[in-house]
């Protein structure tokens, strides 16, 4: 089952989910959008990786066509016997951004950092923007909950 | 759980479910797969946003690793209690194209506009082709099952 | 509900779901990681469909922002009343390749065909290289389980 708005205020209550900040989730019907924090990660292109890390004050100019990364506002623990999972606003998707399907292992706590392509003309990213919206799937309780290398991480983490 | 084929047939007697044509419905044996129905927005390269909006008689020719929108053949109704996940049917993926993971929210009504990434080289797309791949999941019934700017519109709706 | 590891394995030992080789399963707490085979398919850009087979003795240089397909490592049979969902592994999101949203229907069997695109950045390949991430999902069973055309095939099948 996806978890409703309403089983997802249930699920925080409970405490087998956590979000922060609490007082500003954005509910969906069944879901919760996630919003960019204060920085991101833009990937160079060309030679090895390399990324120019950015401190959001406000907003950024973004070229076409990049492929960025950044921290969640949102900082989120996921109990055992849930899964989420990332796409994008439909919204977004509309005026042509992308992102990759990628999954919220039960038991991970921390900030997320997302993935997102800005779409083939420049785009003005601000801090706050609502860009992804994550679902969250019942799941059989997991025999070794989410402890990998992301755990407890607060701020953009690289690859 | 994910809805089977024969439990899709099920949703759409009990008027859960709700797809229009209702006699050419593409069904997959978990899923129905959505086509391009006969308008299309090609997104263009450099400045601000701007699209070229195309009436698709038949079919056109689209440049190389291009984002577009299609207004889907396909109109739709999905009761309270399910929820959609839209991706890419693997032979379209097998030839190059991508799309982004979105969700139909609860609720929903009306005619689907879904984002498509053409491959590296130039292709021709044409009206009716099965592109999408939509698979739909029990959910808990939302407390507010979607209403918002896209709910009843018929045609291609940009973000 | 999303299987678990535990209920993974489970489904092995119940012989609803097959993977070889068996005993190097990349189990994740929800999952599993599918891993590059032998055998990938860079998709020229330009032109009409065009591919460039290349058999993975070790590791290959791939060009920035390249699409290419690759037969899995892993051959699996999945059971009616089961549906994969293919995804990429966040630690890959966050170094800029993507993949497109698929589904794995109940019933198929053989080796799987998938799609990733390279960053915008050159990039080594390598044969074994855990790339996707894979959630299995319950399903209401299908009247018609999958018997497509990929079924039962071995080697990696373009579109």
């Amino acid at each position: 089952m996806i978890l409703s708005d309403a089983k997802i205020i249930e699920a925080i209550k409970d405490g087998r989910m956590k979000i922060e900040p609490e007082n500003e989730i954005h509910l969906t019907p069944n879901g919760i959008d996630f919003c960019i924090g204060d920085e991101v990660a833009i990937i160079k292109r060309g030679g090895a990786y390399k990324s120019k890390r950015i401190k959001l004050a406000d907003q950024i100019k973004v070229e076409p066509d990049t492929i960025m990364l950044a921290a969640t506002r949102e900082v989120m623990t996921l109990g055992n016997g849930m899964v989420g999972l990332v796409g994008i606003r439909s919204s977004y998707a509309r005026r042509g951004f992308t992102c990759s399907p990628t999954i919220i292992d039960a038991g991970y706590s921390g900030r997320l950092t997302l993935q997102l392509r800005t779409p083939p003309y420049p785009v003005t990213i601000s801090k706050g923007e609502r860009v992804w919206h994550i679902v969250f799937f019942d799941s059989y309780p997991s025999s070794r909950p989410y402890n990998g290398r992301y755990q407890g991480v607060l701020n953009l983490a690289e690859g």
